[in-house]
């Protein structure tokens, strides 16, 4: 396993954290979706009231051994730990119903997924309807 | 149509939004779901960081009218307004499948269920193996 450091996010990382987001819309076939710039990720991210939080792993890949291995466990946990000093009950992920790997991870980890055993769906207002609805 | 004032809740408002919750819990049939207390909506919710905002409708009942028509169009126009004057470019509602009046009504001002066009499930951690996580 290589040996990974789990930090908070700094401002100076939202250009990687734009490329990491690009390369998973990518994966997942959303490409069209990511609109935000790394201006807007900086502005929201580290301005007086941030929008998001973030966590970002580095990476320090051991000779001879497999990279990339345990990285998103070892995020989820460090979540974990995050939601429970912030006083949360409980943390949600999306994932898309094809992405089988990201779904058994979760469900490994102890998680439900809400949508097939509740029938949770998630419904999106944006763009041009946002504008409508507020009459702008 | 009742005649409706909609505007930010006030920490005074906690013990009728904990109502509320409980109704739409009782609703939704997830009654065991609600832990929340009413201390801790008035500490998550308007202390110096707020973990979450709201609107509540106030209703002035018109003589000879029906209450409670079209109060939920006319929050989620509201919610529009804060989104885009917060910078917002979308928001979302997660709504149960089998509650088909929300999702016409969602659908009819224009949302697109994400679950059902592009396959979002939402996994939940919570209690015990949140506390297992994080190694607590």
């Amino acid at each position: 396993m290589a040996s990974v450091r789990i930090r908070e996010a700094k401002e100076g990382d939202c250009g990687h954290i734009l490329r990491l987001i690009r390369e998973l819309a990518e994966y997942e076939k959303l490409s069209d979706q990511v609109k935000i710039s790394e201006e807007a990720l900086r502005a929201d991210g580290f301005g007086e009231k941030p929008f998001y939080h973030c966590l970002v792993a580095e990476l320090l890949p051991a000779l001879g051994e497999p990279q990339g291995q345990g990285i998103g466990s070892q995020i989820i946990k460090k979540v974990a730990q995050v939601a429970l000093n912030k006083g949360c009950s409980q943390f949600r992920l999306a994932v898309l119903d094809w992405n089988k790997s990201a779904m058994d991870l979760y469900k490994a980890l102890g998680a439900q997924d809400l949508t097939e055993t509740e029938g949770w769906h998630s419904f999106r207002f944006e763009g041009e309807v946002m504008r409508e609805l507020a009459g702008k």
